[in-house]
């Protein structure tokens, strides 16, 4: 990491982590001796947050608590959609079926989900990922979701935008096959998958 | 049914019931009032016993504590596949959690689901079913569950067997469109759609 930055290299942290604010992300990173700021973060929740107030929709949240700063300025009385995030501890049954509930109870229902990914690994275990509880929810309520975290073209997009780099002179580096190699490459990005984290 | 009963008809009832043993959901409607035995009853866990001792198979079970009993007999030491049944409060996110490792832990992944039903109706309001659940161990393990509840059509031709009547003879009655009525119809019965329970 030292080494790109040193280059000159421009850089951009694709993060499908959403069970923290950027800013706790990032001061994460930061006490493992990473040189990251806020600002070099591509996150799912900001970018849920550009759609729901672009498309006036408020939602009922069943995320981790530490994320629900991020949605501090969105209105979410008498919800008229539901983002799913990485709740971890909070994906408990009642609250899948309350998710449920308010989503079918939907003229149409409006599900976004803060990625697919299917699992990832920490200290005690792999865990179910925020995909597999958003498969839940699809079927329950015969819905596709809308996805605005890894693999999603227009996040990879946005990211490059912000950096200001063509698809083509950049290098997506992950440690998951779909949604960071596959989802980079069907971007037009060339990817690096590295064999350290969930792999397996 | 006391109608159907006495007309002579061949009866019998098919359910999805997996939250608990057969004799205890035919105590509940005899409760009711509803002239019912144990040996009227087609139900998905004495199904699943017989495929997991023909293939050899010990499960983990995620089921509902009442439904324990059913797989008594069952060796469940060192499983080599799971099986997820309605397991309503066990539904938490480590039960999940310990089904998805134990899972994708095998070398070839085997599920068994005791239904694919979406949702139902109780007194407290609509939950997810157990093929919510399903859905998303299937997403996160990449396989597909072998289904033995309805609508499989393996479930309603041992119902047929059971009364000696051929599907061209019989008529499915159920509230639940996919799971009773098209399970039915797509084994040669015709079905029988009422507008209550949890219809909407």
């Amino acid at each position: 990491l030292n080494r790109i930055k040193a280059s000159g290299l421009k850089l951009r942290f694709c993060t499908n982590e959403t069970q923290a604010t950027r800013e706790k992300f990032v001061k994460k990173l930061q006490g493992m001796g990473f040189d990251i700021s806020v600002a070099e973060v591509t996150a799912p929740a900001p970018a849920a947050c550009r759609i729901l107030k672009e498309r006036s929709l408020r939602p009922h949240l069943l995320v981790h608590n530490d994320l629900v700063p991020e949605f501090a300025e969105i209105d979410k009385a008498n919800p008229n959609c539901v983002v799913i995030g990485d709740a971890a501890e909070n994906f408990t049954y009642a609250n899948l079926n309350e998710a449920f509930r308010v989503l079918i109870g939907m003229e149409k229902p409006v599900l976004i989900s803060l990625g697919r990914g299917r699992y990832y690994k920490e200290t005690d275990g792999l865990k179910l990922d925020v995909g597999a509880y958003m498969k839940a929810l699809e079927y329950a309520c015969d819905v596709q979701a809308e996805v605005v975290g890894k693999p999603a073209k227009a996040f990879f997009e946005s990211a490059l935008a912000e950096m200001g780099v063509p698809a083509q002179q950049a290098i997506m580096i992950g440690d998951d096959i779909v949604n960071d190699v596959g989802g980079a490459q069907r971007c037009g990005l060339r990817a690096l998958q590295v064999r350290t984290g969930k792999y397996r």
